[in-house]
Protein backbone atom coordinates (compact mmCIF):
# COMPACT_ATOMS: atom_id res chain seq x y z
CA UNK A 1 0.00 0.00 0.00
CA UNK A 2 1.79 3.25 -1.33
CA UNK A 3 1.39 5.79 1.97
CA UNK A 4 0.01 8.83 0.69
CA UNK A 5 0.00 12.44 2.62
CA UNK A 6 -2.27 14.93 0.83
CA UNK A 7 -2.18 18.98 1.16
CA UNK A 8 -4.74 20.96 1.53
CA UNK A 9 -6.35 24.52 1.92
CA UNK A 10 -9.91 24.72 1.69
CA UNK A 11 -13.16 21.75 1.09
CA UNK A 12 -10.59 18.88 -0.45
CA UNK A 13 -13.08 17.96 -2.89
CA UNK A 14 -10.37 16.30 -4.87
CA UNK A 15 -9.17 14.96 -1.23
CA UNK A 16 -12.60 13.36 -0.63
CA UNK A 17 -12.72 11.46 -4.33
CA UNK A 18 -9.08 10.18 -2.85
CA UNK A 19 -10.25 9.10 0.09
CA UNK A 20 -13.50 7.43 -1.29
CA UNK A 21 -10.79 5.93 -3.98
CA UNK A 22 -8.52 4.41 -1.26
CA UNK A 23 -11.83 2.93 0.86
CA UNK A 24 -12.11 0.70 -2.31
CA UNK A 25 -11.22 -3.10 -2.03
CA UNK A 26 -8.53 -3.86 -3.77
CA UNK A 27 -6.74 -0.09 -4.49
CA UNK A 28 -2.98 0.00 -4.27
CA UNK A 29 -2.99 3.54 -1.67
CA UNK A 30 -3.90 4.38 1.51
CA UNK A 31 -3.94 8.07 2.80
CA UNK A 32 -1.73 8.00 5.97
CA UNK A 33 -2.36 11.63 6.66
CA UNK A 34 -4.03 14.81 5.62
CA UNK A 35 -2.00 18.39 6.44
CA UNK A 36 -3.96 21.72 5.48
CA UNK A 37 -2.11 24.95 5.83
CA UNK A 38 -5.90 26.40 7.30
CA UNK A 39 -7.35 25.61 10.64
CA UNK A 40 -11.01 26.12 9.08
CA UNK A 41 -10.72 24.14 5.93
CA UNK A 42 -13.64 21.91 5.27
CA UNK A 43 -11.17 18.95 4.38
CA UNK A 44 -10.12 18.71 7.80
CA UNK A 45 -13.36 17.05 8.86
CA UNK A 46 -13.30 14.75 5.68
CA UNK A 47 -10.43 13.13 6.73
CA UNK A 48 -11.16 12.50 10.54
CA UNK A 49 -14.24 11.18 9.49
CA UNK A 50 -12.20 8.56 7.44
CA UNK A 51 -10.28 8.11 10.74
CA UNK A 52 -7.02 9.45 8.80
CA UNK A 53 -4.50 11.61 10.84
CA UNK A 54 -5.38 15.09 10.15
CA UNK A 55 -3.29 17.78 11.21
CA UNK A 56 -3.14 21.61 11.01
CA UNK A 57 0.17 23.66 10.38
CA UNK A 58 -0.88 26.85 9.73
CA UNK A 59 2.02 28.91 7.32
CA UNK A 60 1.54 31.98 9.38
CA UNK A 61 3.33 30.84 12.29
CA UNK A 62 6.45 30.44 10.98
CA UNK A 63 9.13 32.90 10.31
CA UNK A 64 10.16 31.85 7.01
CA UNK A 65 8.35 29.73 3.70
CA UNK A 66 11.23 27.14 4.43
CA UNK A 67 10.21 26.59 8.26
CA UNK A 68 7.19 26.22 7.32
CA UNK A 69 8.13 24.02 4.72
CA UNK A 70 10.42 21.49 7.16
CA UNK A 71 7.59 21.09 9.49
CA UNK A 72 5.61 19.90 6.67
CA UNK A 73 8.33 17.69 5.80
CA UNK A 74 8.61 16.66 8.78
CA UNK A 75 4.99 15.76 9.63
CA UNK A 76 5.05 14.03 6.11
CA UNK A 77 8.11 12.10 7.16
CA UNK A 78 6.65 10.90 10.56
CA UNK A 79 3.47 9.11 9.02
CA UNK A 80 6.50 7.59 6.61
CA UNK A 81 3.99 9.14 3.34
CA UNK A 82 6.01 7.92 0.10
CA UNK A 83 4.07 10.81 -2.53
CA UNK A 84 2.53 13.56 -1.72
CA UNK A 85 -0.78 14.97 -3.08
CA UNK A 86 -1.50 18.35 -3.68
CA UNK A 87 -5.58 18.79 -3.30
CA UNK A 88 -6.27 22.58 -3.53
CA UNK A 89 -3.27 23.24 -1.13
CA UNK A 90 -2.73 27.28 -1.67
CA UNK A 91 0.79 28.07 -0.96
CA UNK A 92 3.78 28.02 -3.52
CA UNK A 93 6.30 25.27 -2.36
CA UNK A 94 10.18 26.35 -2.78
CA UNK A 95 12.22 24.51 -5.11
CA UNK A 96 13.72 22.99 -1.98
CA UNK A 97 10.68 21.21 -0.83
CA UNK A 98 9.94 20.24 -4.47
CA UNK A 99 13.48 19.20 -5.24
CA UNK A 100 13.08 16.89 -1.94
CA UNK A 101 9.98 15.22 -3.41
CA UNK A 102 10.58 15.12 -6.60
CA UNK A 103 8.62 12.37 -8.64
CA UNK A 104 6.98 11.77 -5.14
CA UNK A 105 4.71 15.51 -5.35
CA UNK A 106 1.69 15.24 -8.09
CA UNK A 107 -1.02 18.26 -8.11
CA UNK A 108 -4.15 18.25 -10.36
CA UNK A 109 -4.25 21.80 -12.21
CA UNK A 110 -8.14 22.01 -13.67
CA UNK A 111 -7.04 22.46 -17.47
CA UNK A 112 -5.56 20.71 -20.31
CA UNK A 113 -2.05 22.04 -19.77
CA UNK A 114 -0.25 23.57 -21.26
CA UNK A 115 -3.45 25.91 -22.25
CA UNK A 116 -4.72 27.94 -19.33
CA UNK A 117 -1.83 27.70 -16.96
CA UNK A 118 -2.19 29.78 -13.64
CA UNK A 119 -5.37 31.05 -11.71
CA UNK A 120 -8.64 31.70 -13.16
CA UNK A 121 -8.02 28.92 -15.97
CA UNK A 122 -12.14 28.39 -16.58
CA UNK A 123 -12.63 31.91 -17.00
CA UNK A 124 -9.62 32.21 -19.07
CA UNK A 125 -11.04 28.94 -21.33
CA UNK A 126 -14.22 30.73 -21.59
CA UNK A 127 -13.05 33.77 -22.84
CA UNK A 128 -10.97 31.95 -25.15
CA UNK A 129 -13.79 30.33 -26.61
CA UNK A 130 -12.26 26.60 -26.35
CA UNK A 131 -15.09 23.74 -27.01
CA UNK A 132 -12.99 21.90 -25.02
CA UNK A 133 -12.11 21.97 -20.96
CA UNK A 134 -10.50 19.69 -18.85
CA UNK A 135 -7.57 18.69 -15.97
CA UNK A 136 -4.19 17.47 -15.78
CA UNK A 137 -2.53 15.44 -13.04
CA UNK A 138 1.35 16.08 -13.21
CA UNK A 139 4.28 15.79 -10.77
CA UNK A 140 5.65 18.89 -9.73
CA UNK A 141 8.37 21.30 -10.36
CA UNK A 142 9.80 24.71 -9.66
CA UNK A 143 8.00 26.12 -12.00
CA UNK A 144 3.99 26.62 -11.59
CA UNK A 145 1.37 24.01 -13.40
CA UNK A 146 4.50 22.50 -15.01
CA UNK A 147 6.06 18.84 -14.87
CA UNK A 148 5.42 15.44 -16.15
CA UNK A 149 1.97 14.60 -16.68
CA UNK A 150 0.53 11.17 -15.51
CA UNK A 151 -3.12 11.76 -16.63
CA UNK A 152 -5.14 14.49 -18.51
CA UNK A 153 -8.88 14.49 -19.32
CA UNK A 154 -11.78 16.42 -21.42
CA UNK A 155 -14.68 17.68 -20.80
CA UNK A 156 -16.91 19.56 -23.20
CA UNK A 157 -18.04 23.58 -22.89
CA UNK A 158 -21.20 24.06 -23.42
CA UNK A 159 -22.63 27.64 -25.11
CA UNK A 160 -24.33 28.70 -22.18
CA UNK A 161 -21.42 27.78 -19.24
CA UNK A 162 -20.01 30.58 -17.02
CA UNK A 163 -16.92 30.05 -14.17
CA UNK A 164 -19.19 27.99 -11.98
CA UNK A 165 -21.08 25.63 -14.40
CA UNK A 166 -17.57 24.85 -16.05
CA UNK A 167 -15.72 24.72 -12.93
CA UNK A 168 -18.46 22.28 -11.71
CA UNK A 169 -18.13 19.82 -15.40
CA UNK A 170 -14.25 20.06 -15.07
CA UNK A 171 -14.23 18.71 -11.06
CA UNK A 172 -16.01 15.71 -11.91
CA UNK A 173 -13.46 14.88 -14.30
CA UNK A 174 -10.70 15.79 -11.56
CA UNK A 175 -12.79 13.12 -9.47
CA UNK A 176 -11.94 10.30 -11.75
CA UNK A 177 -8.57 11.83 -13.17
CA UNK A 178 -6.97 12.13 -9.87
CA UNK A 179 -7.50 8.66 -8.04
CA UNK A 180 -6.50 6.88 -11.34
CA UNK A 181 -3.86 8.78 -11.05
CA UNK A 182 -2.50 7.80 -7.62
CA UNK A 183 -3.78 4.45 -8.58
CA UNK A 184 -0.80 4.05 -11.57
CA UNK A 185 1.59 5.64 -9.19
CA UNK A 186 1.19 2.96 -6.60
CA UNK A 187 1.22 0.07 -9.20
CA UNK A 188 4.30 0.96 -10.20
CA UNK A 189 3.18 2.07 -13.76
CA UNK A 190 4.67 5.47 -13.93
CA UNK A 191 7.88 6.29 -14.98
CA UNK A 192 9.48 9.66 -15.70
CA UNK A 193 11.95 9.85 -18.52
CA UNK A 194 13.42 13.04 -19.68
CA UNK A 195 10.51 14.84 -18.13
CA UNK A 196 7.76 12.97 -19.70
CA UNK A 197 6.19 9.98 -18.14
CA UNK A 198 5.39 6.38 -19.67
CA UNK A 199 2.70 4.21 -18.28
CA UNK A 200 3.56 0.37 -18.13
CA UNK A 201 0.82 -1.68 -19.68
CA UNK A 202 -1.52 1.20 -20.51
CA UNK A 203 -2.70 2.35 -24.12
CA UNK A 204 -3.69 5.67 -22.93
CA UNK A 205 -4.10 8.30 -20.30
CA UNK A 206 -5.57 10.34 -21.35
CA UNK A 207 -10.24 10.05 -21.12
CA UNK A 208 -12.78 11.80 -22.02
CA UNK A 209 -15.93 12.04 -19.89
CA UNK A 210 -18.81 13.49 -22.35
CA UNK A 211 -21.25 12.66 -20.18
CA UNK A 212 -19.93 13.05 -16.77
CA UNK A 213 -23.70 13.63 -15.02
CA UNK A 214 -24.63 10.32 -16.81
CA UNK B 1 -27.40 24.06 -49.79
CA UNK B 2 -23.96 26.10 -48.91
CA UNK B 3 -21.81 26.34 -51.88
CA UNK B 4 -18.05 25.90 -50.28
CA UNK B 5 -14.89 26.33 -51.90
CA UNK B 6 -11.57 24.41 -50.42
CA UNK B 7 -8.02 25.91 -50.93
CA UNK B 8 -5.64 22.72 -50.57
CA UNK B 9 -1.71 22.76 -51.39
CA UNK B 10 -1.21 18.90 -51.33
CA UNK B 11 -2.80 15.43 -50.86
CA UNK B 12 -6.27 16.89 -49.54
CA UNK B 13 -7.03 14.36 -47.29
CA UNK B 14 -9.11 16.40 -45.38
CA UNK B 15 -10.41 17.52 -48.53
CA UNK B 16 -11.34 13.80 -49.26
CA UNK B 17 -13.49 14.22 -46.02
CA UNK B 18 -15.42 16.98 -46.79
CA UNK B 19 -16.11 15.99 -49.85
CA UNK B 20 -17.44 12.52 -48.82
CA UNK B 21 -19.50 14.40 -46.02
CA UNK B 22 -21.09 16.26 -49.01
CA UNK B 23 -21.83 13.03 -50.89
CA UNK B 24 -23.98 11.71 -47.91
CA UNK B 25 -27.85 12.31 -48.38
CA UNK B 26 -29.12 15.52 -47.19
CA UNK B 27 -26.04 17.01 -45.70
CA UNK B 28 -26.84 20.79 -46.24
CA UNK B 29 -22.98 21.94 -48.41
CA UNK B 30 -21.74 21.05 -51.62
CA UNK B 31 -18.29 21.88 -52.54
CA UNK B 32 -18.34 24.41 -55.67
CA UNK B 33 -14.68 24.25 -56.33
CA UNK B 34 -11.19 23.13 -55.08
CA UNK B 35 -8.48 25.67 -55.53
CA UNK B 36 -4.60 24.83 -55.25
CA UNK B 37 -1.39 26.77 -55.39
CA UNK B 38 0.28 23.91 -56.47
CA UNK B 39 0.00 21.58 -59.91
CA UNK B 40 0.79 18.53 -58.80
CA UNK B 41 -1.45 18.68 -55.78
CA UNK B 42 -3.19 14.93 -55.25
CA UNK B 43 -6.14 16.80 -53.74
CA UNK B 44 -6.96 17.74 -57.56
CA UNK B 45 -8.04 14.34 -58.60
CA UNK B 46 -9.84 13.49 -55.58
CA UNK B 47 -11.95 16.89 -56.89
CA UNK B 48 -12.16 15.39 -60.19
CA UNK B 49 -12.96 12.09 -59.35
CA UNK B 50 -16.06 13.73 -57.82
CA UNK B 51 -16.84 16.02 -60.88
CA UNK B 52 -15.88 19.14 -58.77
CA UNK B 53 -14.49 22.02 -60.70
CA UNK B 54 -10.67 21.53 -59.97
CA UNK B 55 -8.11 25.16 -60.96
CA UNK B 56 -4.91 25.56 -60.10
CA UNK B 57 -3.84 28.73 -59.20
CA UNK B 58 0.19 28.89 -58.62
CA UNK B 59 1.28 31.72 -56.26
CA UNK B 60 4.15 31.97 -58.40
CA UNK B 61 2.56 33.08 -61.19
CA UNK B 62 1.93 36.39 -59.28
CA UNK B 63 3.85 39.57 -58.68
CA UNK B 64 2.42 40.06 -54.70
CA UNK B 65 0.49 37.94 -52.53
CA UNK B 66 -2.19 40.54 -53.38
CA UNK B 67 -2.11 39.55 -56.64
CA UNK B 68 -1.99 35.49 -56.12
CA UNK B 69 -5.06 36.55 -53.46
CA UNK B 70 -7.20 38.23 -55.92
CA UNK B 71 -7.20 35.74 -58.54
CA UNK B 72 -8.18 33.31 -55.84
CA UNK B 73 -10.94 35.40 -54.61
CA UNK B 74 -12.13 35.96 -58.10
CA UNK B 75 -11.79 32.15 -58.61
CA UNK B 76 -14.34 31.75 -55.62
CA UNK B 77 -16.27 34.25 -56.52
CA UNK B 78 -17.11 32.90 -59.75
CA UNK B 79 -18.10 30.16 -58.39
CA UNK B 80 -20.57 32.18 -56.11
CA UNK B 81 -18.68 30.23 -53.19
CA UNK B 82 -19.96 31.19 -49.67
CA UNK B 83 -18.14 29.62 -47.16
CA UNK B 84 -14.00 28.77 -48.00
CA UNK B 85 -12.44 25.75 -46.10
CA UNK B 86 -8.72 26.08 -45.93
CA UNK B 87 -7.53 21.80 -46.00
CA UNK B 88 -3.94 21.84 -46.29
CA UNK B 89 -3.35 25.04 -47.61
CA UNK B 90 0.46 26.23 -47.56
CA UNK B 91 0.28 30.53 -47.84
CA UNK B 92 -0.42 32.38 -45.41
CA UNK B 93 -3.21 34.56 -46.43
CA UNK B 94 -2.76 38.72 -46.02
CA UNK B 95 -5.76 40.42 -43.41
CA UNK B 96 -7.12 41.67 -47.19
CA UNK B 97 -8.35 38.36 -47.84
CA UNK B 98 -8.70 36.95 -44.20
CA UNK B 99 -11.05 40.35 -43.73
CA UNK B 100 -12.59 40.19 -47.12
CA UNK B 101 -14.02 36.08 -46.13
CA UNK B 102 -14.38 37.18 -42.57
CA UNK B 103 -16.36 34.61 -40.61
CA UNK B 104 -16.77 32.65 -43.43
CA UNK B 105 -13.19 31.29 -43.71
CA UNK B 106 -12.31 28.19 -41.78
CA UNK B 107 -9.00 26.07 -41.03
CA UNK B 108 -8.26 22.92 -39.23
CA UNK B 109 -5.51 23.01 -36.86
CA UNK B 110 -3.95 19.71 -35.73
CA UNK B 111 -3.73 20.04 -32.18
CA UNK B 112 -6.54 21.42 -29.46
CA UNK B 113 -5.75 25.15 -29.51
CA UNK B 114 -4.24 27.38 -28.07
CA UNK B 115 -2.00 24.35 -26.78
CA UNK B 116 0.87 23.74 -29.96
CA UNK B 117 -0.30 26.31 -32.32
CA UNK B 118 2.40 26.65 -35.67
CA UNK B 119 3.98 23.96 -37.25
CA UNK B 120 5.58 20.55 -36.03
CA UNK B 121 2.40 20.33 -33.78
CA UNK B 122 2.72 16.78 -32.97
CA UNK B 123 6.07 16.65 -32.45
CA UNK B 124 5.78 19.47 -29.96
CA UNK B 125 2.48 17.79 -27.87
CA UNK B 126 4.81 14.12 -27.43
CA UNK B 127 7.88 16.88 -26.31
CA UNK B 128 5.50 18.33 -23.55
CA UNK B 129 4.40 15.31 -22.77
CA UNK B 130 1.07 15.98 -23.52
CA UNK B 131 -1.77 13.26 -22.85
CA UNK B 132 -4.78 14.46 -24.84
CA UNK B 133 -4.15 15.76 -28.32
CA UNK B 134 -6.67 16.78 -31.02
CA UNK B 135 -7.87 19.19 -33.50
CA UNK B 136 -9.55 22.38 -33.78
CA UNK B 137 -11.59 23.62 -36.85
CA UNK B 138 -11.78 27.70 -36.29
CA UNK B 139 -12.94 30.76 -38.36
CA UNK B 140 -9.32 32.27 -39.71
CA UNK B 141 -8.24 35.33 -38.62
CA UNK B 142 -4.93 37.44 -39.27
CA UNK B 143 -2.97 36.18 -36.65
CA UNK B 144 -1.85 32.40 -37.15
CA UNK B 145 -4.09 29.31 -35.70
CA UNK B 146 -5.85 31.87 -33.89
CA UNK B 147 -10.18 32.64 -34.39
CA UNK B 148 -13.61 31.67 -33.08
CA UNK B 149 -13.20 28.00 -32.55
CA UNK B 150 -16.32 26.09 -34.09
CA UNK B 151 -15.43 22.24 -32.85
CA UNK B 152 -12.31 20.47 -31.39
CA UNK B 153 -12.00 16.97 -31.21
CA UNK B 154 -9.66 14.81 -28.53
CA UNK B 155 -7.65 11.90 -29.23
CA UNK B 156 -5.18 10.34 -26.89
CA UNK B 157 -1.44 10.20 -26.90
CA UNK B 158 -0.04 6.92 -26.91
CA UNK B 159 2.93 5.78 -25.04
CA UNK B 160 5.01 4.58 -27.92
CA UNK B 161 3.82 7.37 -30.16
CA UNK B 162 6.14 9.17 -32.51
CA UNK B 163 4.91 12.29 -35.23
CA UNK B 164 3.71 10.08 -37.63
CA UNK B 165 1.69 7.40 -35.44
CA UNK B 166 0.64 10.61 -33.42
CA UNK B 167 -0.26 12.71 -36.65
CA UNK B 168 -2.35 9.29 -37.97
CA UNK B 169 -4.67 9.68 -35.08
CA UNK B 170 -5.32 13.24 -34.75
CA UNK B 171 -6.35 13.27 -38.33
CA UNK B 172 -9.08 10.60 -38.05
CA UNK B 173 -10.51 13.43 -35.60
CA UNK B 174 -9.97 15.86 -38.06
CA UNK B 175 -11.75 13.84 -40.65
CA UNK B 176 -14.94 13.57 -38.42
CA UNK B 177 -14.05 16.96 -37.14
CA UNK B 178 -14.30 18.76 -40.18
CA UNK B 179 -17.24 17.98 -41.85
CA UNK B 180 -19.21 18.45 -38.53
CA UNK B 181 -18.00 22.21 -38.03
CA UNK B 182 -19.19 22.62 -42.02
CA UNK B 183 -22.41 20.57 -41.27
CA UNK B 184 -23.01 23.04 -38.52
CA UNK B 185 -22.20 26.30 -40.86
CA UNK B 186 -24.53 25.01 -43.40
CA UNK B 187 -27.13 24.30 -40.99
CA UNK B 188 -26.67 28.15 -39.50
CA UNK B 189 -25.94 27.26 -36.12
CA UNK B 190 -23.27 28.62 -35.82
CA UNK B 191 -22.96 32.42 -34.28
CA UNK B 192 -19.80 34.61 -33.87
CA UNK B 193 -20.00 36.84 -30.90
CA UNK B 194 -17.24 39.38 -29.22
CA UNK B 195 -14.97 36.13 -31.05
CA UNK B 196 -16.82 32.84 -29.47
CA UNK B 197 -18.81 31.05 -31.57
CA UNK B 198 -22.47 30.24 -29.88
CA UNK B 199 -23.87 26.91 -31.21
CA UNK B 200 -27.53 26.88 -32.19
CA UNK B 201 -29.34 24.02 -30.43
CA UNK B 202 -26.15 21.87 -29.48
CA UNK B 203 -25.01 21.20 -26.29
CA UNK B 204 -21.62 20.66 -27.16
CA UNK B 205 -19.16 20.89 -30.03
CA UNK B 206 -16.35 19.58 -28.42
CA UNK B 207 -15.71 15.76 -28.71
CA UNK B 208 -13.42 13.02 -27.88
CA UNK B 209 -12.98 10.12 -30.43
CA UNK B 210 -11.23 7.40 -27.91
CA UNK B 211 -11.24 4.36 -29.85
CA UNK B 212 -11.03 6.20 -33.77
CA UNK B 213 -9.59 2.41 -35.02
CA UNK B 214 -13.07 0.94 -33.89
Amino acid sequence: MLKTGVLISGRGSNLQSLIAACATPGFPAEIACVISNKADAGGLDHARKANIPAHVIPNRDYPTREAFESALDAKLEEHNVQLVCLAGFMRILTPWFVNRWRDRLINIHPSLLPAFPGLDTHQKAIDYGAKLAGCTVHFVRAEMDHGPIIMQAAVPVLNGDDEQTLAARVLQAEHKAYPQALRLIAENRVNVFEERTFITDATASGEALFNPEA
